[in-house]
């Protein structure tokens, strides 16, 4: 029965009582549409805006995870509730007006990942953010989930007046021909979507290498391991700080509870292992605040170091801008 | 400098800027308010929304568990990054649309608790609900924050037309005078409190008894102990169950990591303890998806046993309604 003619029959008996003079309180018809993933708090006098463009269900085998046998990684899917052959993947992008520059911090799928994803500019668009108002992009590395949202998928760009900020040392690496030519066939897909996304945009894109500022408040800080030019950021204001993770850890009920885990989607995994240990090591002895690209929205929290790795704490929702 | 004339001088650069030919991008103003919380979900056919009413920093002292040994409190603090004396105590009310009622379980504080909490009637005015089209409340216990939403500052029903649905024991322990003669002087205010809630308005409150279904699909369960005669609910569609704990557990950090605690605010800790544990049990061995009223918003997931307690995972967000 459709929902419609299921509503017409309950409208019918609501009638039916009224005519009995039994009041007739009518339900409410289902709102059958998803809430917006927006999530709004201060760093200093920053105004951030985390932006969910949702979830990717990444298909795992069992060589996932190159160093840990895949009955440990089975215990760790379990303990998240995720099923054994798929990686809960979610997307949150980061929005940070400093006042005077409104600053997107990697950019989503732009609907060219999964169904289940794709949904940055309707959440954009009900946290009140004009795409055409967003100065510039800063990209943490060019995996196609970060650098896809630069353009819909009729190239055109989604954020028309941005700067497209990029680390230098990832430009270097994926730009190189040479590089692309001597990767695997898959990997030579992640080039090709490289040169689609930047080839006819070069004038709006600027490098950046780590250690710069790449707005006020906004450092670059090398992360090398999951890509050759992975970058974190680093932001502050008025005395108050948030580390900008990117992916130095993927989903943290896997990567941060087993931070030696090394990853297929790592390029170098021994050294996306010990970025990830020195950072998070900082990050928990530090009490640092934290958001991560893929932990679960609104992806915000701290760090706490356990006996065999970190446990993420997400910040409590305020119900208020403080 | 306030805001405003910080703004004024970064609009007065920005013409500067123009004047001399440079591209002047104004920078968005920021929103200065903060997001939504609400977050919409189904179980089976029934459209569920998690409507936040913020958040409560309680003040707690070193006698707020009387079994363990405050330096052990102050270590599950810090892991869950609180103070040690506050306890974060964020509250999520819930509605459920049946397809014929509109059911909201626990009502939140009415603005009656703390200047951070009462965001409620914000929370369904975004959620696109009218207050008035609520067919029933369904209370877990007499606790002010569960039930002074029922009610503005000024004693007028949030919720006009809506039937306000009751456990017996409860209403057996608080309405009695000589339990409330009995007590101590800030326990007289909690029984004071569901005076004033309940003594003109007795023929909108229908009593039921544990093991009921308070609306179709919706059961009612007891778990005494928190009070006398809190009660859980578990919501059955189409072979899809939430079970809504109510009090059972109050911040998990705290409470699921260490179930043994008892906490100065239940009325008979042994007993929380006991109905806590056998449902917490039950949850887990049966992976069930369960919500707390005082979990961190959206405050639905699941729970896992450790050695020691259990770990909530909260649910992935969901971009779209499934």
């Amino acid at each position: 029965m459709s929902n419609l003619t299921r509503r017409s029959l309950l409208a019918g008996s609501a009638l039916a009582m009224t005519a009995a003079g039994a009041p007739a309180i009518a339900a409410a018809p289902p709102a059958d549409k998803a809430t917006p993933g927006i999530y709004r708090y201060k760093i200093g006098s920053y105004e951030l805006t985390a932006l969910y463009d949702g979830i990717w269900y990444r298909p795992i085998t069992d060589k996932f995870i190159s160093n840990a046998p895949f009955a440990e990684v089975e215990r760790a899917l379990d303990d998240a509730f995720m099923p054994h052959d798929r990686l809960a993947t979610p997307f949150t992008t980061l929005i940070v007006n400093t006042g005077n520059k409104l600053v997107l911090i990697d950019t989503g799928t732009g609907g060219q990942i999964a169904p289940s994803a794709g949904v940055l500019s309707e959440n954009l668009a009900a946290a009140g953010i004009d795409p055409k108002a967003v100065d510039q992009i800063v990209i943490s590395h060019f995996h196609p989930d970060h650098i896809n949202g630069i353009k819909d998928k009729d190239n055109a760009l989604i954020f028309p007046n941005a700067e497209i900020m990029v680390p230098e040392p990832e430009w270097a690496f994926w730009m190189s021909d040479a590089n692309m030519n001597a990767a695997d066939t898959d990997l030579k897909l992640t080039f090709r979507n490289q040169r689609r996304i930047f080839s006819d945009i070069i004038e709006q894109v600027t490098r950046f290498e780590p250690g710069q500022e790449v707005a006020p408040g906004i450092e670059a800080l090398a992360a090398a391991g999951h890509t050759p030019g992975h970058t974190v950021f680093a932001i502050h204001s008025d005395n108050q700080s948030l580390l900008v993770l990117g992916d130095t850890a993927q989903h943290p009920a896997v990567f941060a509870r087993h931070p030696d885990w090394q990853a297929s989607f790592d390029i170098d995994g021994a050294a996306a292992v010990a970025t990830r240990k020195k950072i998070f090591d900082r990050a928990a002895a530090d009490r640092m605040l934290v958001t991560g690209y893929h932990f679960p929205f609104p992806a915000c929290g701290h760090l706490f170091k356990t006996a065999t790795g970190y446990e993420h704490v997400p910040v409590e929702w305020q119900p208020n801008l403080e």
